[in-house]
């Protein structure tokens, strides 16, 4: 057998478990995202405005993996949510498997929201499928316009693009509308949201997109009412 | 044969062409540098900055590594020295194949300088030794200074970190010396410089670095003379 067959088998067995997490998550209901990025675009600091600005009542769950550390699971947890670090141990991605077994007990308890924030890495997390309900990739604007075209497969596959640290627009080289254009010729339907996480600006319009797409799923799916009274 | 076993083959076929690399290296006396960090730390225009300021007579040879897009090979040809674009058309980091077979005629030819831009990745680029002299690892500022405790492997491995863009340091929440220190507590020996290819700071001290190593290579290898008037 050689690399290419393994990693075939791999990445099927990812599918099959990829394809049962999906199956409880549509039947609970819940809606799933898998947060991609270079590191240090700025991920864990959208997830801590988004916890902090999410409507009281809604039952969110945290997932956050890196090679080391639980840097970032202490950073979440402060919010008053349920987060569970995965730590990889080197690996460079998360995979299905290891969702699986740290979502424990939590699919039986229930909840509306699993937000997955992925090891930073913009090549190897975007060939493994987590059940999420979609990708949303994060570019900050200190990374260059150009990364759609030399990260393709991550924008091929994310249904949004949030383009993040705006503030920093005035302090360096970077043509917004060209990263769009990008990312467009990449991905023609993908969605973009502009924020900032020091100002504020574009979190209302992430909040609604994330309300909106909660709303979808759990009358697609569950019996349970959501509350999504999006924050502004 | 398991994934593992796989792996370990593939690493060891690397580790053989890369040490035949290393030797036909040492016998010219060329110094190789491996650049390795997250998409968007800036490697390509702190390799635009050091082609303009290298000493003129130094024969230098660039390889830049790429998922897709030849845009840096571009960028970088610009400054009148050899380039070649290794596209990996999806694979995570360069390996030694990839570099052997890129170098072509250069080797014979004969060169004083290296410089091997790695794919955007901290994570996958660590594991793949390119018969080179030392690596390097890039951080800017944007990136936080968390991320030696959480990419540890490129940082044991290292000699020297560039902690790049810190003209940005007014509008970034950014601690250098914690940054400093994080570095340092994964590898005590591990060099610093702090660069802006903006402001031009650190430049000359990067460059100093660079003839330094460039001259020990050339005495310890070589018979040929190095010109490396250090600029400033």
């Amino acid at each position: 057998m050689n690399r290419v067959t393994i990693e075939k088998s791999v990445l099927s067995e990812n599918n099959r478990i990829a394809a049962d997490l999906r199956t409880a998550l549509a039947a609970s209901g819940a809606l799933a995202l898998n947060f991609i990025s270079s590191p240090g675009s700025g991920k864990t600091a959208l997830l801590e405005k988004t916890l902090e600005m999410l409507p009281e009542g809604m039952r969110v769950v945290v997932l956050t993996g890196d090679i080391q550390t639980d840097n970032d699971a202490r950073r979440l947890a402060q919010y008053g949510y349920p987060v569970r670090q995965i730590t990889t141990g080197g690996t460079c991605h998360l995979d299905a498997a290891m969702v699986d077994a740290h979502l424990g007990g939590w699919l039986t308890e229930g909840f509306d929201l699993l937000l997955i924030e992925n090891v930073g890495n913009l090549v190897c997390p975007t060939s493994y499928d987590l059940g999420e309900d979609a990708k949303v990739v994060i570019l900050s604007v200190t990374e260059g316009e150009d990364k759609p075209l030399k990260y393709p497969g991550i924008y091929r596959k994310a249904e949004l693009v949030i383009l993040n640290k705006v503030d920093l627009l005035p302090y360096v080289p970077f043509q917004r509308q060209l990263a769009r254009d990008n990312a467009r010729r990449i991905n023609p339907e993908i969605e973009i949201i502009e924020t900032s996480c020091v100002t504020g600006e574009g979190l209302p319009q992430w909040m609604s997109w994330l309300g909106a797409r909660a709303v979808q799923k759990a009358s697609a799916g569950g019996e349970r009412t959501v509350c999504v009274a999006a924050p502004v």
